[in-house]
């Protein structure tokens, strides 16, 4: 496990070598204690696999959830002076002091499920360079971005969602996923805030000028420095954190997606500590979360980002967790076990 | 609206007759509102409907919920002796002990979402008759049953999720639903607790025999009457006892949607005060759902049935209102709202 600093693109590839995998000794035990809980095998059905991944990688067979933590990351972007947005770039500052002062709806949602909500503005004021025209973020600029994130996460985090806010910012992954996977630029780009017709086939134009001039790297996180954004940079940070302190992560919507499938492209099995929290309304985030190998929780037609569909998703996380940890087991109960078919279900 | 006590057939008939809507006045103000929250129009999805649907049947344009309910009744079946399920009778006793000690899974879900817990045993010492043979329950220990859910359902309450607990009760649910909406015995007979094969297809002949003998009943509460249980009779006075009191209610699986059926069918519209909030594994509850015409909020394959699905939806449904009664105006987060296009969506 590398746990030291992150202050340089070296440092970042040494992370992403040295990624910690769950403990295998607690899934067993997880394993064995959801084989004596008071229900039918597999009647609690995607909860049972939640609190057993859970299990491993908190290194506990009978673990709780006592500190989750939601952290809204935001960034400019130069391409948003493109018209890809029904927004204006002024927005993004204004929705941080609606983060900051608890009126958005990542706010309620971390509220509702007793997270604690940290806001990181990334030089809002410096939007990232036109992809179009140039690199997105300069090497410097990209580290200092992921090491926002890496620093944002808490050690004692038990759970973490990582949001965003980005005028411009769908364009911005729509780019970094067809560069990723390939495509087309079509295939990625959706409405984002709402751009439709001329507006959208402008936003397409955009996304297919910045992959041309920069999809040809066949490194995944000078991708993610070309065409990504500040907050998408430190999302991918924090997620990278997360995981070398085993910190799992429940995923959101399409830009966090794209904000993190650098790292999965640069090291298989480096999200495998993430959960995708649902499936967003923005077009193609399915397919992104298909390469991703992801299948989501919820499916509630939610398009808004900063992390909301994730946080939303901690409540099933809790769910999963407080059964697998609190209930009785057979034995304890006094409650006969199903007869010896050959795999009992529910009712 | 009927606000009396449930002692006669008469007296649900009457019930139902007088079925109170929601709020049109709180419908709009919720609508108002909902078009001006720092988001662009339609970004939080289902979340929105939830909220104005929620807002409509508590007649407050910005509610909030806070005293949910989860009462689970439990009662035991005839049909249980003919070997319909995995799990002998003598477990619905053990489980109600269970849940009265906080070991089950609903206790867990419960005490997760901030909900009151009840548990209504209805004698389980006295298993309705086997259906094969006679009507389940005659009119007296079906009123009596209605009457048991009616009164477990607290005035105070602003959200309700009724389970049940009764081996043999997905075969009762499946004679309901089959006697209710016609296909035949095998659509709407499954797995449960886990038979398959001979012991599956021993389930069906069962199902298709009850059918036979009662299915011709015109009367949706006589069939109910004559293929369901206790509990689930139970559960159909609690979600009418819901509908005079205008609490909004969250439906579970397959034998909590069987159980309410009738009311659909002997009034339109009954169930418009509940959400379904999953999906069951139970083969035939996606077809039930259709047939209520409802879109279940959460897909994560459980099958446990005491309400465990609709106990986890209370997650969304607080994550719903609380985004919509918690969030910032526009004018009050001083954010720049989207420009004039025709739609903004998210991002």
């Amino acid at each position: 496990m590398y746990d030291g600093s992150l202050t340089s693109l070296a440092e970042v590839r040494a992370a992403l070598a040295a990624l910690p995998g769950p403990d295998g000794l607690a899934i067993a035990g997880a394993a064995a204690r959801n084989g004596q809980l008071t229900k039918p095998p597999g009647a609690l059905g995607r909860l049972e696999d939640l609190a057993q991944w859970y299990a491993g990688w908190r290194g506990d067979a009978r673990p709780v959830i006592a500190a989750p933590q939601v952290i809204v990351f935001a960034g400019n972007h130069g391409v948003a002076a493109r018209g890809v947005s029904a927004f204006p770039p002024e927005v993004t500052v204004q929705m941080v002091a609606n983060f900051r002062a608890g009126g958005a709806a990542i706010n309620q949602l971390a509220r509702c499920f007793g997270a604690r909500m940290d806001v990181r503005a990334l030089e809002l004021e410096r939007p990232t360079a036109d992809f179009t025209k140039g690199v997105a973020m300069d090497e410097g600029d990209f580290v200092t971005a992921l090491r926002v994130g890496w620093e944002a996460v808490d050690r004692a985090t038990d759970l973490l969602v990582v949001g965003e806010m980005g005028i411009g910012n769908t364009t911005a992954a729509a780019a970094v996923a067809a560069a990723l996977f390939g495509g087309g630029a079509a295939v990625w780009t959706g409405a984002g805030t709402g751009v439709q017709g001329a507006a959208l086939a402008a936003k397409i134009a955009v996304v297919e000028a910045g992959v041309a001039r920069h999809g040809g790297s066949g490194d995944p996180l000078a991708v993610l420095a070309a065409l990504g954004g500040r907050e998408m940079a430190a999302m991918a940070g924090a997620v990278l954190r997360a995981r070398t302190l085993r910190i799992p992560v429940i995923l959101d919507g399409f830009i966090c997606c794209a904000a993190v499938a650098p790292l999965a492209v640069a090291a298989p099995g480096a999200l495998d500590h993430c959960v995708a929290g649902h499936l967003s309304g923005e077009g193609a985030h399915g397919a992104l979360l298909e390469r991703l190998g992801k299948a989501p929780l919820l499916n509630l037609g939610l398009r808004l980002g900063e992390g909301s569909g994730a946080a939303l998703a901690i409540g099933v996380l809790l769910g999963a967790v407080a059964c697998h940890s609190g209930m009785a087991t057979f034995a304890e109960a006094g409650v006969a076990a199903g007869r010896a078919l050959p795999r009992p279900g529910g009712g």
